[in-house]
Order: C-alpha cells, then sequence, then structure tokens
C-alpha cells in the first residue's frame, strides 16, 4: 500500500486557487516523482560539506561577539563597570543597558514588553553587557572583565511551589502567568454514569530543545541596511522582530536562513542575541558572528516546560467514555511562554467523551523561559491520557486497542467542527495490524510467565495534533527556463525536514521536469517570497500548494504561447508530460522548449499564492505509535526492541523524508520518555544543572530500536488543499513516550507516572516492589 | 522647464498593461519624487567602499586563474606542454584544448561557431591555455611557463587592405564578414535635381570600450550547481551563454552582478574567461577568481570598430536635401562582430531625404573583435554626417542650424513607419536657442577676426538613436511589508547608470512611499526576475513600466484588502499617497499600514510585466549637441570650452542621474573625436602597440569642459510606454566628436576628415595650411 501512495489519489479532488489548465483533473492521478523514495535535492551539500550553515558563515573583517550573562536566578543590577573590558586587546565594541541608542530599545515576550537589557534579572543567563573582539576568546575574555554589582534575590526554581504564599515573587503581579478553563457537558453526570473511575498524577520533565546547530546568527550593517544570517525556522520572523526592536523599516532588515541545524521551535523567532549581535555590528562597523554556546542554549533560548496533571477518568464497562477531569500546572518560566499551553489538547480532542472538564495554571518560575517544542504539550498530555486509557481497558478487561477504536470521535470535539478527514481509526487499526499487536502480546505474555528476569511488554498511543493543516499566507514563483530547467523561489526555510526536497518534487511533478533540473532559492527576506515561519508542521501542507500553483501558473502561460505556436485555441490544449498538445488532434503538439515565445522571451514566470483553508472544518493529521520493550529486572536497563508509527498526515511526497520524520520523532519522544529532563538546583542555588551534553542526556544510536517502521496512512483529502496533505513533523513525537510507558507497565506492572523513566528510577521502582 | 518636469506629463497617456486601480488616470499627473534631483540611492555604498564589486569578491579557499594568450596577430598551435606548470608551486588546475572535458566545447561569435580553445589563433590574445593557483601571481607564473610551438602564419592588420587580393586570410572563406545594401528613392534623380553636390571620405578610429573594471568573475561550483560573480550587464545572458557552452540546464547556473564597473557594451555577454573560471573551478574544486588585466581587455574583450566612409551628398539651394550616397567598410575583427553595422543609420533616418543609398563592407581581420560600443555606429556615421552638413550649409549659405531644421523628417524613413514622438526639432530650435548659438557665432567670428592666434568655434550635431524605446520581456516583483517598507526585485543591471535610483523613484511616486524605505534586490538569475541585459538604452524604458506595473499590482491588492476593512466596494476606493479613501465620503478612509488583511498576511506581493511596445511606430530618443572650442594656431592645443546637450529621450525620472548620463557621453565622444584610437603595428609584427592607459588615452578631467550642461526635452509620449520614458545612454555619445570637428573647422577652416583630432595633427593640419 505504501509504495502506491503514488496512484492512490484518484478523483474528487478540489480545484485549486489558481485554476489547472485545460480540462486535465486538479489533482495528480498518477505520479511520476510524488511519494517516491527520492534522496534530498541538497544531499550533496550537506554530506559533502559545502552547505553553509550561519555557523560557517565567515565575512571579510568579521569580529565575534560574547555575551555577559546574570549568573543568578534572579537578581539585580546595580552597577555595571565596562571600562576594562573596553582596554583589552581586540575589543572592537561594548554594550550595556545604558549604551547610547541601546537603552530605549524593548523586548517582547508574547504579551510582556520589557527593557533589551533588564536590570531586573529574573532567570540565570539574562543579558547585561555584550562585547565584540577580533577573537572569539577575546570577546569572552572582554566580556567576562565586565565588573557587575548585583543584589541577589531569593528565587524559586519549582513550579510546584510558585504558587505558595511565601514563593519569591518574579514578576510584581505575583507568579501566575495565565489561567485557562474549558468545560463541555457535566463531568458529575459523566462520572456518575461510569462504571469505573480512575485518577492519577502524571509529572514530565522540562526538556531542553538543544538542537545540533547552536542558536545564532551574522549581523552586518552597509549603510541603513542591515543583513543577517541567522539559524533560524522563519526568516520573516526574525526580520519582523529586529525590525521592530531596532524601529527601522522592514525592507531594510534581509535575513537569510538557507541552511539550519535544527530549531524543534526554539527558533521560530530571534533571540535577543540577534539584536545585540546587530548592535555590536553596528557599533564596531563590522559584521559579527554571535554563535551561542552550548551551555547559553540550556540556559536561555527556550524549552518544554515541565507539567504536572492530575486526570480523573471514567469509563463503562462497554468502554464508552463518560468524563474526563483534567488539571495541569506548568511553568512558563521567567516570562511569558506557555507553560501549560495545550497540554490539555489531546484530553478535549483526540477521544470521544461528552463531558470534560480542563484547568490549567501557568506559572512564572526563575528560570528560562518556555517557547513552542515540537507538538506543544501534547506529549506531556499523552503521557497522562493514553497511561489513562491503559489503566481504563485493563480496569474493565478490555483490550486497549479496541477501547480506542471504541472511542474515536466522528467529529473535532475540541472545536466542535468536522475533520475534513480522520485517519484515526486506520492508525490504530492498520497499525496494530502491521505490528503485529496480536502476536506481540501473546508474546510478551508468555516471556513475563516465563522464570526469565527479562521481562517483555507491548504498548501504544494514539494522536491528533492540534494544527497541521497549514494555510495562507504564502506565495511562491517558479522560473521556467527556455531549456526546460526551472527555478523556484520561495520563503520557507527547510529546517532539515526536507522542504526543498518536496517542494522539488511537486513542481517537477506538475511541471512534467526531472528534480535534478530544479533549482532552490529560499528563506531570503531580500530575494525569495513571503512564508511563514517553518513549524507548526504546517510547512508542507502550506508550501506545496502555493509551489502547485505557481506550477500551474506557468503552464497557463505556456499553454497561451504555445497556442500561438500551434495556431489553435488555448483552451483546447493539453500538458502531456513536457509537451502540450491540440486535444483534437493529438498528432499536432509541441514541447515545451520549442515554444516560440518561451524561446524568445527565455523564461516564464509563475506566481502562486496558497489558497484558503476550508471554514467549517479542521484539518488535522492522526497517528498510532505501537512499541516492544524488553526490561531487565535485576539492573533496571530497559530497551526499546521496536517502533511503528502508523500516520495519517494526508498523501506523502517523499517517501524518505517521510520516513525520516516518523524515525526522529520517534527518538525525540525516546528522549523524553527515557532520557532528558532539566535538572535545577532547587535547594541551594537555583542555577542549572545539566547544561551540556554529557549531562543532559539525549538519546544516542544506542538508545533507539534499529526496527523502527513507518506507515503512511493515506486517505483521499480533497478539502485539505490541493497537494491533500497535511503535517508529519509533530504528531510523529507525541505518543512515543506513553507507549513506551504501557508498555514498560505491561512488563514490569509498574506504573511509571513520572516521566523520564530511568534505569535507576526502574531499580528503585522495582526494588520498592520487591520490598513491598 | 526642467525642473518642472514633474508636472509636465498630464492626459493622453495610456493605460498600461496592468490596469491603473481605482479611476485615478494611468499616469502620474503630479509627481513627488519622479523628475526631482535625488541622489543614487546606493550613493553611500559607492563612496564608502562597502559595494561589492566582482573584483571585490573573496570567499574561502578561493583561487586565482590566469590565461596564457597567443602573442601573435595570426598563428597556429602545434604543441602545448604543460608539464612544468602543473608542478609550479600554488598551482591548482591547468586546462588546455586537449584536457578532458575541455575538448569539444565551443565558442559562438554571433552566427560563427568555434572550439573554445582554437588551435588556428586569429589574433593577438586568443586563449591557449589557463592555470588556478594559489596566488595571482602563481597563477601568472605558471601559465607563461606553458610551453607552446606556435606556426606563425602571415597577418592582415589594415582593414581597408583586408579585400586585397595578396591580404592573408583570416578565415579560409576569405576575408568578407558581410555586406549591407539599402536603397530608397534614386539617387540619380536626387543628384541631378541637387543644386549643389558634396562628396567627402572621413574616417574614424579604433575605440576600446576600456571600462574601470577589468572584466572577470568569480566562478564556484557545489555540486552541479555553478555560481559566478561576474562584472556584466545582463546576468541571464551570461547564464544563457554560459549553461550552453559548458551542456548544462540554465536552471544550473546561478550569475550575480550587483556592482559593475562599467561596460559599455563590452560586458553584455560573458568572454571565454567566464567558461574557463568554470572550468578551473570544477578541477581546482575551489572558487576561481579570474579578473583580467588591463591589457588583456585592449586585446580581445572588444571594440568599436574602425571606419572609413564616403558620403556624397546633394542639397538644393533651398536647404532641400535630395540624394545621399554612403559607402562604408569597417573591421569586424577575427570574428563576426559587427565591423560596419549601423554606421549607416543617421544617413538614413536622420535628416528627410528621398533618395539614399548605403553599401557597406564588413571585413576580418587579425586583431580582437568588434563588439557594440556605446551607440554602435552611430558616433561613426554622425562623424560623416554631421560634417557634411555643415559643409552643405556652407556651401549653398545657410545657417547650419537651419539647414537641419528644415530637413526634420516627419516619420522615421528607416523604418518607414512614424515615430511615437520626435523631438528633434526641439532639441535643435531649444537648444540653440538655450546654448546662445547666435551670440557665440558672433563671438566666435569676431575672435576669428582678431589678430589672436587663439581661435574660436562653435559646431553642432544632431542625432537619433536606432533603438531605445525598451520593450518586453521583463518581469518585476515589489514585495510592500506591512510597515510600509518596500523591497523591489528586479533582474535587470545598474551599470552605472542610476538604475536602481531611478525604479526606487518610480515605486516611491506609484505607492506614495519614500525612497529610503525601498530595498532594491537585483541582477541575481537565482533570485531576480528576468531581465534582457542593459544595453541599447533600453534599460529605463524596459524595466520602469515594469516597475511601474508591479507598484500597480501591488496598489490593486492593497485595495481589494481595504475594501474589507472600510466595508465598501473595491472599485469605490482610491489611493490618496499612503492612505485609501472610500470616494463617495472621503472621511472614510484607512492607511495602508492599518489594512487588516496586509497586517495579518506581513506582506504583499505585486507582479509587473513589460507591456507590449506599439505595433506600427517605432520609439526614438533624439538629440543635439552644441560646443565652442579654442585652438591655439601656434601650439595645435584645442579647448572645449562647453558643450550643451539637449536631449528627448522622454520623461526624466531623476534629474541628477540624467544629466550624468548627458554629461559622461559628451566626455566619451571627446575621446572619440579627440584622444581615442587603437595602434596596431601593421608593418612590423601587426601587435597592438598601446594597450594601458597610458598608451591609449581617455581624456581625463583637464580634456572635458566644467561648463557642460543638460536641457531635456521632455514630449508627453502617450504610446512609448506607460512612463513615458525612451532611452538616453547612447545618443548621448553620437553627436559630440562631429559637433566638435564642426566648431574645429570653424575655429581654424581645416576640415578633420579623420577622427580623432589631435594637437599633433592640428598642428600639422595648420602648418600644411601655412606651406600651402
Amino acid at each position: 500500500m505504501a509504495e502506491d501512495s503514488n496512484v492512490y489519489y484518484t478523483e474528487g479532488l478540489p480545484v485549486p486557487e489558481t485554476p489547472a489548465p485545460g480540462d486535465k483533473p486538479a489533482f495528480w492521478k498518477q505520479t511520476d516523482v510524488v511519494g517516491k523514495r527520492i534522496p534530498r535535492v541538497d544531499a550533496y551539500e550537506r554530506v559533502s560539506g559545502t552547505a553553509v550553515y550561519p555557523s560557517d558563515i565567515k565575512l571579510p573583517n568579521m569580529v565575534y561577539g560574547a555575551i555577559l550573562r546574570c549568573p543568578h536566578p534572579h537578581a539585580k543590577v546595580k552597577k555595571v563597570d565596562a571600562s576594562r573590558a573596553k582596554t583589552m586587546p581586540g575589543v572592537r565594541a561594548v554594550i550595556t543597558g545604558v549604551s547610547p541608542k541601546v537603552k530605549g530599545l524593548n523586548w517582547k515576550y508574547r504579551n510582556y514588553t520589557g527593557p533589551l537589557f533588564d536590570s531586573h534579572c529574573r532567570f540565570e543567563g539574562e543579558v547585561v553587557a555584550a562585547v565584540a573582539a577580533d577573537t572569539r576568546y577575546q570577546a569572552w575574555d572582554a566580556a567576562h572583565a565586565i565588573e557587575v554589582a548585583y543584589e541577589v534575590l531569593p528565587y524559586v526554581a519549582d513550579y510546584k511551589e510558585a504558587l505558595s504564599e511565601s514563593a519569591p515573587k518574579v514578576h510584581d503581579g505575583g507568579n501566575l502567568a495565565g489561567m485557562d478553563e474549558y468545560e463541555r457537558g457535566d463531568i458529575s453526570r459523566g462520572f456518575a454514569e461510569a462504571d469505573a473511575v480512575l485518577e492519577e498524577t502524571y509529572e514530565t520533565p522540562c526538556q531542553i530543545h538543544t538542537p545540533m546547530e547552536l542558536h545564532g546568527c551574522v549581523a552586518n550593517w552597509d549603510g541603513d541596511r542591515l543583513t543577517i544570517w541567522e539559524s533560524s525556522q522563519g526568516v520573516y520572523a526574525v526580520q519582523s522582530n529586529v525590525a521592530e526592536v531596532l524601529g527601522i523599516p522592514l525592507s531594510k532588515v534581509r535575513v537569510i536562513g538557507h541552511y539550519m541545524g535544527g530549531g524543534f521551535g526554539s527558533k521560530l523567532k530571534p533571540g535577543k542575541y540577534t539584536v545585540l549581535a546587530s548592535l555590536l555590528a553596528k557599533q564596531a562597523a563590522r559584521p559579527v558572528k554571535m554563535i551561542l554556546t552550548r551551555e547559553e542554549t540550556y540556559l536561555c533560548v527556550g524549552n518544554r516546560p515541565a507539567n504536572t496533571m492530575r486526570l480523573k477518568a471514567g469509563v463503562k464497562s462497554d468502554g464508552t467514555l463518560t468524563a474526563f477531569e483534567f488539571e495541569c500546572i506548568g511553568p512558563s518560566g521567567a516570562y511569558p511562554g506557555g507553560g501549560t499551553a495545550l497540554v490539555d489538547w489531546l484530553v478535549r480532542d483526540l477521544y470521544k467523551c461528552d463531558n470534560v472538564r480542563c484547568r490549567s495554571k501557568d506559572v512564572y518560575i526563575n528560570a528560562g523561559t518556555a517557547r513552542p517544542f515540537r507538538a506543544p504539550g501534547h506529549p506531556q498530555g499523552s503521557w497522562a491520557l493514553e497511561q489513562m486509557m491503559d489503566a481504563l481497558a485493563e480496569k474493565i478487561g478490555m483490550n486497549p486497542v479496541k477501547l480506542r477504536l471504541k472511542n474515536i470521535p466522528a467529529i473535532s470535539q475540541g472545536r466542535s467542527e468536522p475533520y475534513t478527514t480522520t485517519g484515526l481509526k486506520a492508525c490504530i487499526e492498520r497499525g496494530a495490524q502491521q505490528f503485529g499487536w496480536k502476536n506481540a502480546l501473546k508474546r510478551a505474555k508468555e516471556q513475563n510467565q516465563s522464570a526469565s528476569h527479562i521481562k517483555r511488554g507491548v504498548g501504544m498511543g494514539a494522536c491528533v495534533w492540534y494544527v497541521g493543516g497549514g494555510g495562507p499566507p504564502s506565495t511562491v514563483i517558479i522560473k521556467l527556463f527556455r531549456d526546460g530547467s526551472v527555478n523556484l523561489n520561495m520563503g520557507a526555510s527547510d529546517i532539515g525536514t526536507g522542504t526543498k526536497t518536496v517542494m522539488a518534487l511537486v513542481t517537477a511533478e506538475e511541471l512534467g521536469v526531472k528534480p535534478e533540473v530544479i533549482q532552490i532559492e529560499h528563506a531570503d527576506t531580500g530575494t525569495t517570497q513571503y512564508a511563514t515561519p517553518s513549524g507548526g508542521s504546517k510547512t508542507v501542507p502550506t508550501e506545496s500548494p502555493t509551489v502547485r500553483n505557481a506550477a500551474i501558473d506557468v503552464k497557463r502561460q505556456i499553454l497561451e504561447m504555445a497556442a500561438e505556436d500551434l495556431d489553435v485555441r488555448t483552451a483546447e490544449l493539453d500538458y502531456e508530460g513536457t509537451e502540450i498538445v491540440w486535444r483534437k488532434d493529438k498528432s499536432k503538439r509541441i514541447r515545451v522548449t520549442d515554444v516560440g515565445r518561451l524561446k524568445k522571451r527565455g523564461v516564464v514566470v509563475g506566481v502562486g499564492y496558497r489558497g484558503p483553508n476550508p471554514r467549517t472544518k479542521t484539518v488535522n493529521p492522526f497517528g498510532a505509535q505501537f512499541c516492544e520493550v524488553e526490561v531487565n529486572t535485576k539492573t533496571g536497563e530497559m530497551r526499546v526492541l521496536r517502533f511503528l508509527g502508523a500516520h495519517d498526515s494526508g498523501r506523502v511526497l517523499d517517501r524518505l523524508t517521510y520516513d525520516n520524520q516518523v524515525f526522529g520523532g520517534i527518538v525525540m519522544g525516546i528522549g523524553f520518555g527515557m532520557t532528558e529532563f532539566r535538572q535545577l538546583d532547587g535547594k541551594q542555588t537555583g542555577k542549572l544543572c545539566n547544561r551540556n551534553w554529557h549531562d543532559y542526556k539525549l538519546p544516542t544510536a544506542l538508545d533507539v530500536p534499529v526496527d523502527m517502521e513507518s506507515l503512511p496512512i493515506e486517505i483521499d483529502d480533497p478539502e485539505a488543499n490541493n497537494t491533500g496533505t497535511k503535517g508529519l513533523g509533530e504528531p510523529v513525537t507525541i505518543p512515543t513516550a506513553s507507549a513506551i510507558a504501557n508498555a514498560l507497565y505491561m512488563a514490569t506492572g509498574i506504573r511509571f507516572t513520572n516521566a523520564p523513566v530511568s534505569p535507576m528510577g526502574m531499580c528503585r521502582r522495582l526494588a520498592a516492589r520487591k520490598e513491598g
């Protein structure tokens, strides 16, 4: 099935905003490249090292920036003396909060605006001063030679304590950053109707984005124009933020972000470092390269907030869910960042339940501010909901797969409107089948009844992703040269997900050309078209219809031109591959590259815009993941043996990049469930304890299964958009950790409500059980 | 008048291809910036040195290229031995005609195709081998360490001898490169009707383009994609040529040409050096910078061919021209290059004459190939025609200004179709008036009747330029950001003429924004839109209507969006500056930057295409120049005291850049008439004698008058295009030299039929007259 994806879509697809030429159906029926396994178009550049990432940029006369950051979780800057730093070797520029042209500049965190240099430092890592010097080391040394007098203040590091009377206040208004309430139906009645009611408290850790490429940029002024090479998910967002902070026209800020080494949400916008680099470059009158240290990225460029969730659920003995009551608290960090954002969405939307109440409290603590992180809130909510579903299934003696299938909702309950399509049922059903759920279950039971200290379990989790349908605005331009080769111009960043590759495939498919003759220009506010940041799993469903519309616009013009050559009416012409044929007599035809006006003009320029989204329906991707684990009950060691991700993200454009996304999401989910957590020293200093790749454990190749499988569930989605695509990047990481937790429960009989589950944690629980 | 140019155009102007929004007239009635004296938008970059020209490009690991050229005007390469060169320090790549992947590559000169490395070297400077090495000097040394065995052949250097039986043959087919004949009416009858008939032979020198920035490029491969930074007049032309020679898709050749230091026609296309740099870069696997030496640019990147012209003219005593017979010969050089191209155009088209016959012979010689050079053929033809007009006026005792005014044609005789507009009469009439022709004439006569050895003369010449109306194709994209700032994307090169500035003014005028908020991206085949090369004085009339259409497309969209905000119909809305107002109640209005959908989308993208040219009319610019000279009859020294250029090039967009063009054209014309000539050693070696700025004399600041005046003749040209512009760059250099020759005649009574007129030449003629 999966390999046949190129013939999956047949009819009923929507007319794109830009009408298709001729009488052709508006959608690809049979594809040449779309849906195949095509290597990345930039594979050579990436593996050969010729791909230039922002951290590779080197400009003539470039100097290096370094930032002095507050070492305390909570302090007031009383005095800054940079006089010694300014005299140090190689120093070109020094800025502090009182520097001319700096004082008065502000920085925004969502709805909160404060000074760029805030003398009230609310987290370890707040900027205090910045330096540019001829070398990185000179800059670092000079920054740390700046003398700062701090008034150290009491801090709050534990978000569960943040609302207590005695907790130090992060902001004058108190530590409550926000609240959210949601209710439908009547949970009292729901619980009354239930045959079984369970209640549990779950905790998830604070996870750090920590992408491969460090955060940073190179900033260069040319007169009144600022050019920034930034490791970014969205160049227009960087442009917009920087222009606003500096108070200069948008057109005077050019942001380039061709290659970038991962962001996961932490590079959706620029950082203060971007503005500091720009200010230093102005003062130094030289380009400034400002790449953060790994330690800095742990401190202050975002995180997935920790959450504590209480979930109470009612179920009838036939599996009907009667009520969910969900309470959640989470830390936004020092500024508004969404401490509990979307944590409750799965409870609201994933399974059919008439009576639901959710309450969230978002609190300030003295630590780095939270930021969107791959499926914000969802892996946390999944950790609670999917473990609860397993527990309910056990309670009423039902197969957990069956319980989920019993509760597939007909519409989006969270939005009270239909989905364009939902593949939830298919993901669970066909995923379980492909995974071999029954056999695996049997195998695990047999193993666990044996005398072996190696225990085994299978587990699953399902998901919906809050958005993922993309939408306007987006503009793309395609230039078709007279030799049939193509230049594609789009503003979107390729954040490592293969955006360039899939857009090349869409172009190739529509224009009938080989992907090799397509050259892509992207992610440059100066020279490429408008795009919103690559995030929210919306890049493919936003940009691919836009690209297709641009290609269709090229074809429209070619048909008009060919009509002159063939001396027939444009409406009577069809595209066949790279030829234009007359419908009335197919022997009358012309190759695109022979079209007279194209040869004369040299190039045709097609413009595509993203059409509107459906007005009364929601476009969401779905998924279900299945895993099998082994636990060594003597050592506490756990092995994830295999994983299967069955995902409905609409049409598959490139099967290779699709599978990569699924595997990458699972790997990150393993990190979330088993290895990663931010450790603040809440007792003594309030400072971050694990601030590097040694102390903060990312899963490595040894922690993830060799046996990972991706099963695309492609469902004809005529209403989503004209490529039938939905987002994939985020759903693939949502149910991973909860599937593992469920499998671990089956292997050990222990419910791990607190993530991550480390071997040491496993040992403690196994020991406790023995003792108990 | 000139300063009022911004209120000059009022009505009758054409509807642009993209309709103007609302009920507004299609043309600017009153302007805010167009027609004013506005400094260059890139003035800061240019004067501060931050502007990066191709010769400034420096890439990591870049190496340098050098070319070994044939030292003989005619020879055959019998053997090339690069073995020693390959072992020399720093050498990274060596290519010769037998290198793999080089053999079989071809190079095109117009309709002639030969090998890239042609073992038959037909001119001094033909490429024989090329080297890339770590430094320029290593490359140069290694190139000259390549041992070449030549069979030296007899050469022809004198084009007037090229067709003789005994002349060595440049090509097997003989030395006749081409012929052209033109005839209208009956010249025999014409001469019979004449009251006076004059005949004269005129000669003009071979002039070298020798722009400030040397020819060259930087070439870099990234996988299968080639990026070239080239000092070029047209990046798409470079892309096209290089892709064709190398046999790779157009999309895989990206050519960038942001700044460039002059071309004058010699950079309309790439040189062999561009391809050699690309081949060396491939072999070296490093970027290669290949900048020619000044000497090389004298040898082999083009020239304005020398011409010998015989002109016979008949005139009635009332000033009616009855016949022109024109014969011309000129050297194409070693390959087809247009040795006599357009030399006869002024005779055909400028003055009314019913009987005209022109014959041209274009011949091969063993020297560098001719190329278009600022108004190809025209200054040569003007040198003959305008001196003849003066002589005819003298013969029939008529004021030379009056004789010209007597013969203003009603239509283009060369094309047999009307001009959209002709300002020829106004240029002559109002130019003479502004110049003070009568007083100057009187002053000169008085001076010349005095005993002083300083003699004085005034002279004039008029012109039409063969093309200058521009035309499709061209595409431009304008992005309007939500803060009202603007990004303009066009493919055209700014060859130093201020293209970026005038396009910014057109955008500013149409959108009602300040030029300072406009940022321009241009001249990049990868990221900017399609444009033909900047040449033929067509950049402004081609690109400015396209830019205007793009701005109009932006406004169209903004009106649609504003209609939503104001809740009225789009058709009832008008643009007023940067506000949208409801025509029915002007208090209902909204600022562009407040338009809701713009704020949400962040940007609006407008696309403009160049509309078609008039089908049955020709668009040509006209001009007349007037000068006053002094001759020291003791020393032969000449001083050009003042110049006035009255030019009809349609609407003035920026008065500063307009005047600069006029002055620059006059300066170049002074060089053509008084200082510049290529000297081949025809007797002994056939080699070029003057190959640097010392031996080849360009006019300097001391050779040009301080008193130069520009008088724009702006005539409402509703049919030309929607900005009413015509070309200026070339007409301004056409009549300069002939005006000087006419003034010198008045001062000395000597007719200088051979250009240039040097002080030494003047001395000889004065001496000869005394002796005679």
